[in-house]
């Protein structure tokens, strides 16, 4: 491990500025300036803090972490439907060292790149590893998808890759915790899932006008879909073996498929409603977003959730969110 | 101390959802919505992380430290001359403590209402206190201040309150490491200068059109002062002995005296250059703002800094910015 005395300011001019592509000032001043946003764009701002053994193992790779960091930031930028514009970060460190600066600061730069997104400020200080990232995107004024607008009578829809479904992060996290045992091709497929989500930013877009609320998958389904209820004050019925899952999750006891696939967390997908006409709509824009739906269940007016099988027999299981106060990591 | 079992959403909902002012949706969905900024309006976006033991003592008033976090980033957004919009919150704290959450969401909120600057959204979690605030704020197209500005022949100029200086800061830290001893309304006074910092936004406002460059004072005047040096390629001369103190610290030794106004950081007031023909317009900006100001230098051509006393002797002593990886807190 590479740790050096490194100062404060040398850091952030070797690891974390560059030329903007879009702000008009980026880092290096008391505050970045960005140019005004396009004619009715209204400006969508979320932030999330990551704490080690709370969101993250000591155990990941720097440049899967500087990955993560603003993977699950864009995530939520993705479920509103906004595209993302700039963003901030900020690091605590217990000390500088540079081996995990290259690589966070790689993983970091490769998604914004990829998303054309700026960093434009931020902060590091020593301490107790945390990072914090703030994410500004863009969207049409009126048509963010929010978590207040699911009607009884809707579909539920979740995102999935052509070729996995929910609950591998969760499945991963169960290895390391010494509960599940993998190897392999196996491990490495459930664990990428779990230290490299990708946001749906594409998708979420897409859905603009014909989901009518949305959400990302990061405490759980069954938390998540919660807030969408309480929001939009209705019920729903979910079909947990409807629940998209991977050939390795799939291989795995009914029950602990349930459990990773209904409260894992750290999924990431975009779980989303739509008025039953709008099937062949929804179906178009998974397709430009090059992924895959699944139909997993209905919004009542009745309201609760209720978690059922193929069948439509109720499942007994009581499943909870992710509680960052109440939940041993 | 009231530690409970208040949950994430819980407690979010109970002291950090209030109606927002101007923001079209605030704290609750994925991403909070603010409307376009008028015409000719330029984002400006800051991040400051603030980290116990190393911005703020544990024996800080939850309160104060409400304050203090918000204020250090509205500091930012002074520094260039913006006004405060909205920001968002991540604390990453221990346990769920009602008592320090109440303190510290009065103060977050008092400051916050003095500027009508929402708070749009954020994060809470486990973890190591840690607080992490990202301001959003508005600046007319290419009028905002930046560090690149100074100018050979600029004056150089720092705001203070009528009755104050700086240093005090500084000089309460000393009292808090036991170097120094103060007692009564001189210990509160500089307490309250280290713990209650004002962001200068008013004179920062003021000083569009006016000052050159500016930078608000957070780390020391001699390294602030150093980035401004930087960007603008030039050097200057400061006059140690015109640094404006109050009566606590001008009872001080001179050696001390000079490291506090020098190198005490947590001063939070503006350093700015301006041409020698502005000083009336400064003088009436740092009256609207309702701030006094003094003229302690000048800037050069020729780069370097030069610290000299009232008779232009050079002082010998040097003075080192704070470093959040170097500095012992």
């Amino acid at each position: 491990m590479a740790t050096t005395t490194l100062g404060e300011f040398d850091l952030i001019a070797r690891y974390f500025t560059r030329a903007p592509r879009r702000a008009v000032l980026g880092v290096g001043d008391d505050c970045a300036l960005l140019a005004p946003l396009p004619a009715g764009q209204q400006l969508a701002v979320s932030c999330d803090m990551l704490v080690e053994g709370r969101h993250f193992l000591s155990t990941v790779a720097p440049q899967r972490l500087g990955h993560k960091a603003l993977a699950v930031n864009l995530s939520d930028l993705a479920a509103c439907g906004a595209e993302p514009v700039a963003f901030t970060l900020a690091l605590a460190m217990p000390r500088v060292d540079e081996d995990f600066l290259e690589g966070f600061s790689r993983g970091l730069f490769a998604l914004a790149d990829a998303h054309s997104v700026d960093l434009v400020g931020g902060d590091t200080t020593a301490g107790p590893l945390n990072i914090c990232i703030t994410v500004l995107g863009a969207v049409p004024g009126g048509q963010a998808l929010l978590r207040s607008g699911a009607r009884p009578g809707d579909e539920l829809w979740v995102s999935h890759p052509p070729d996995g479904g929910l609950g591998d992060a969760r499945l991963a996290l169960e290895v390391f915790r010494g509960s599940v045992a993998l190897t392999g091709d196996s491990l490495e497929a459930v664990r990428l899932r779990m230290e490299c989500p990708t946001p749906r930013v594409a998708l979420g877009v897409a859905l603009r006008g014909v989901a009518t609320s949305a959400i990302d998958l990061s405490d759980g389904l069954v938390g998540d879909l919660g807030h969408v209820l309480a929001r939009s004050a209705v019920g729903a019925t979910v079909n947990a073996d409807a629940l998209p899952r991977s050939a390795v999750l799939a291989a795995m006891p009914r029950a602990m498929q349930h459990e990773c696939t209904l409260a894992g967390g750290d999924d990431y997908e975009l779980l989303f409603s739509a008025p039953p006409g709008a099937e062949s709509q929804v179906i178009a824009a998974a397709k430009r977003a090059e992924l895959a739906v699944a139909r997993i269940g209905r919004i009542d007016a009745a309201p609760g959730l209720r978690i059922v099988d193929g069948l439509g027999a109720p499942l007994l299981q009581r499943f909870v969110a992710f509680d960052h106060f109440r939940t041993a990591s």
